[in-house]
């Protein structure tokens, strides 16, 4: 695929100097630039990058649009959990959730618990609020300018939908929330962005709206990001407010169906809910009532293309569960969840292929139904990994306790 | 690798009901058994597997250590950012950053930040605090009982210390902290865990500790985990108190260094960090007082193999920027980042050549350093990134002012 | 006032379980029935309540409308700082800030701010919030019931608002915002309460609004307050969102005079600012940005008759200081000040005198102007008090330094 | 007790510019310059204060330890709560519970708990941790030193803990924590100030300790207090780690007291909680996890002479309640109730009436005892206030169902 050749001189005119790192994607492809690189690497640190080189994906393709300084490829094993039958609004299906990790254990957990879900008649889901947010921040004079300038914001929205919306295509603007905080005012934009993921768009639209303030009022703009929207940063507004997908899923599973499958009694995985998920996280001052909801997000966002550092808001679930007479209740709230099946990394080879695993991969019809179904089944996959991981921690319990009585 | 034609036939026993997707494993090799897996997804879902089928890893090691019901591998680009010396007390180098993304332009951004902070002579960092975490949540029969049950603790480390160092060779328990609430008592136990991330070593340490509490009072064990760990979730403990590595870098670059490399002076990426960071975050409600830390984070945790999901602590960063006569000072403290050069993910040959490249593959001698130094690297690394996105967003305002005059 | 051989004998009557503490009031006047129950306490704990007796309100007005079991009078010292000068929406004039506290210096350091602020010219203060809120929470059957509740309510504000304002002649409902989690739906409705602080008003309307809810759809209340009103919690959705009023105050004040009143360099107050309200604070995992803004809520609420325990959301304070060539801007934001000038505790004498001191006792033209003008000028007063502390812990350092260079 | 013809003289001097009102002490006793200050206030703005004037404490006292400019009084209504049977470490005796409050129906409910509680035996309370603290924040050149400053400090503790306790013969330093933030260093001092609110007593000696770190090390100290104290915000650290007294208490109602005095089932309290405390607390971004407990708080504080501003932290509380077979079990834990019975407001005459009434005025034996017996009490108040509201909320719900079903 490179020429071996072409990456050795390369990767000589690199180390003399002649050429910086990044500059080798002027002089090569971008098969040859990475191998360069990794030669440049190599000889640097001494590491062997074989199977770094080994990679499945178009470099060209990847370089263009996913990285720059391409060196090569990082593979994660992938596994699969499932059936995990869901009744949402955009999903309706007995899904295969693919899972990239690295974490021994985990896909079998989050198995066991679609397992019982699927066989309690399966999870319901819905979205119940979508949102991209970008929330700019502009300087004024005082905080007698930042009232008008919130005012003429209030009074104008039209005006600044209608620049936001000239950028894109895909994107509505829904919301702006105005905060004015001494000398600051901070407009939080917030779109459909249908099934993009749309950081991109959101910014872009929110540039050309910030221009219309700039022109029309005093403010002056000091960052398009004024960390009220807020991106990969544990906040209380996505938390609170939603950003992305605000998705719940929920499930009943009979009595006998969970002592089968889990070992343990309703009672038992409610009593661990509850100390642990709900009066634990309280006592840590936490965003996230949940067990392990993360690990779900981040193992199912990184098999499908979505962006990592967003599993950070993809942690703001609050897990419930109810012990009743026959069966078990359990819910999960991701406030935050931001999904995408178009654009980013989910034209990447594998990516694509986890994506056609769940039947979402592209733009959905109607517009935002993919990226809904997708959150719907990330939401029911979190949950199937909480109860899990609840059963678990609650019959570890009991075989310690019966280990001690056994003493 | 595989077989196709046993592939096929076990693919179609699952088909048939006669084996389950994760029994495949008791029945062949694990190459086969993925094989046979993709063949199920392929037919059940009409995708096509061909990517995924192409990884690079032992598929065996990977079923055993790092994955169930394996079906392939997920490939992600692998860019690199550097040189970036640092002068920490482990690291001390001129260190090319292994970054995993799929976000174009991340990696081109933190290359810029990297090259500021080495032209100005690098940058320094220090582990000031380890302590990967474990918080047990007990039952007692009233807060009478909680009490005496904390007292006990408090007068027993020693015990507990030895029965939690008897399955370890490697952690040390340093401190247990009790919180009583109603009938709840939890006990965060805290570790030095060396090399090792350490969830799984003070897991086990920490139930065998929980043994004692036991068997000594009467306090009963509800789960091994209450949530004031708090791992995999945003919470205030850990951004207060800390987790894995508590870590802080920062530097000094010359006026000079910052407008040439930034086009912008030193003032206007101190205000973007005062009204973005530090007041926006605080408007936010935030646990994160940062750019895109977690960006940094995720890109060199999924290049090393470190857990994906713990993106969510690492995202607990403060940055703070100072403008000054001749220079910019500016800090980022990452209060909980959960690193480990042994164990999980980085044995994986990807994940392990990009250790090399750090040099901090394995144990290090000290036992610990290699972990500390990786912490002082990814702390440095995500200065680079703040910088970078600071100026950006400094002067793409001033850029859209320039467009807007020239209009 | 009372008849003393009354008291005595309905004393003698509660010690014999004749009659009960809180039946006193069905056999004598309200004086009387206290003091009965200060002879109870003194001969119970034989403490001497003299002083307590010694009280000047109507006790028949207090025991109908702000106490149960009245024993008498607690008395607060009140100081009074000022005059202060303030531009705001609602507010124009120089104030004397009513402030009863027990914390000595307290008055003495809000003067010495309001000093400096009116030398400078006054502060700007702006309401650019008002909505007093209550959630309740319902039971639904799951998430699919859930969303359904929620989409029912998005199209039926107008049925909802109509139940709402028959219950109120002052309130008008501006909004109302549903979380689905699991099978609970909390929704949020903000009032525009005009003059009143409005908790009793919103409650009453909310509850109209709860049974058109419960009578049209499956949804059944749990409680009146889900805890997302948040009523005298330290609560990021009130930090994020406001309650009772969001206002903003700051000040721009010349060099000279921050250096002639406070004896500091605008320099060292923003960098005491910086490092303690901003940076400090955020590794503290705090909601309040600030150094002692309750301090001077807290004062003015007792004096004026507020709700004591709702000092609780009047600490969701930020405050920003920037030291500029010629001078110092100092601002703060108090996200969830909430404050009344009608009903309440604004009714009892000394309560009501302090309303008059500021001229803004009961219903404002237009309503909710009185409130407005409370509202910014405790806004104001509290950025006189931050502005006298921060210099004070500025200038402390300045002769502990000093001295230190003296030995 | 004034002297008319001096007040009205001093005041004229003041109208005429050539007294200050806060010089009046200067010319007059303190009875005199607060006649003189209300005569001005009259003037100025029309209002009559009769019965501000009305006051019962020593005007000379007052103006010596509580407040400056003084004018007069503020009156607030006291009732009273209990029998309250509290049994605690230093608690255990039946209680009556002053609440100084303008809220009406507060006091009533209060009692209601109160009374369920005692029929039930009485509430368990625990002080469980003691700790004021003071958090200075010093200047460090960069992260480099700031570590060793961190060490230095590790190291010298009996150093710093011989400075801070020589100025104080009550208070103990048992604890410092740091955090190195940038060039920022914050040390959290924690002492136990026996019966002592403490904020004075451990400022000052937080202030020796200071000067022998900045003696000793390159550390410059900025500001005495860092924020991480954290006193009179909303914080984490607070809600986590404690600040003044952790206290918990909890009690068991048999099945029939609860529905014979709060006319609801076990469950149904139960569920409340956990919908509104628990779950909507999660999603409210809240540190209080409780229905009302800054009320409580609020009122004893202020009955009793507590700091009025600390109802802020008093607020940070997790209420839990479970339904039992037999019986209703319910706890409340109050993370940083700061509370004296010495020093501060304790002195005023209607305050120290009011720990008289509780028997614990003024220094415990042993030292600190008192002040822990007043935390308990409050805690038990707390809970009684706890179940009252939760018991009304689900009770008002049941009635409005009633109301439905009979349409």
């Amino acid at each position: 695929m490179t020429d071996d050749a072409d990456a050795a001189a390369l990767a000589e005119r690199v180390r003399a100097g002649d050429i910086r790192l990044y500059e080798l994607d002027d002089h090569a492809d971008a098969a040859t630039a990475a191998a360069a690189r990794r030669r440049v690497l190599e000889r640097e640190t001494g590491a062997a990058l074989d199977a770094t080189a080994d990679y499945a994906f178009d470099p060209e393709r990847a370089a263009d649009a996913n990285v720059e300084n391409l060196v090569g490829g990082t593979q994660l094993p992938l596994g699969v959990a499932g059936p995990l039958a869901v009744d949402g609004d955009a999903a309706s299906d007995d899904y295969r959730l693919p899972l990239a990790t690295t974490e021994g254990a985990l896909v079998a957990s989050i198995n066991r618990g679609c397992s019982a879900i699927t066989a309690a008649g399966g999870a319901n889901a819905r979205v119940t609020k979508r949102g991209m947010t970008r929330a700019p921040v502009f300087r004024v004079a005082d905080v007698t300018e930042g009232a008008e300038v919130a005012r003429w914001v209030e009074d104008n929205v039209a005006e600044l939908r209608e620049a936001a919306e000239a950028t894109t295509s895909h994107g509505t603007l829904d919301e702006i929330t105005h905060y004015v905080v001494g000398d600051n005012v901070y407009l939080r934009f917030a779109y459909d962005t249908a099934d993009a993921m749309g950081m991109n768009m959101v910014t872009i639209a929110t540039r050309a709206a910030c221009e219309v303030v700039e022109s029309e009022t005093p403010a002056s703009l000091v960052a398009l990001s004024g960390n009220l929207c807020s991106d990969k940063k544990p906040a209380a507004i996505n938390a609170v407010e939603g950003r992305g997908r605000t998705v719940t899923a929920d499930v009943r599973i009979p009595r006998d169906v969970v002592e089968e499958r889990f070992g343990v009694a309703p009672e038992a995985v409610a009593e661990v809910n509850t100390r642990k998920n709900l009066v634990g996280s309280a006592k840590a001052g936490s965003l996230g009532f949940n067990a392990h909801a993360a690990n779900v997000v981040a193992a199912v966002f990184l098999a499908t293309g979505q962006d990592a550092a967003q599993v950070v808001e993809g942690s703001n679930c609050i897990t419930t569960v109810e012990a009743r007479e026959d069966e078990l209740y359990a819910s999960v709230n991701l406030a935050s969840l931001e999904v995408g099946t178009v654009g980013g990394g989910t034209k990447l080879p594998t990516q694509a292929e986890a994506l056609d695993v769940l039947g979402v991969r592209g733009g959905g019809d109607p517009a935002g139904s993919n990226a809904d179904e997708l959150a719907e089944v990330i939401a029911a996959g979190a949950l199937a990994g909480e109860l899990s991981l609840l059963a678990a921690l609650a019959s570890r319990h009991l075989s310690s306790a019966h280990e001690e009585l056994g003493r």
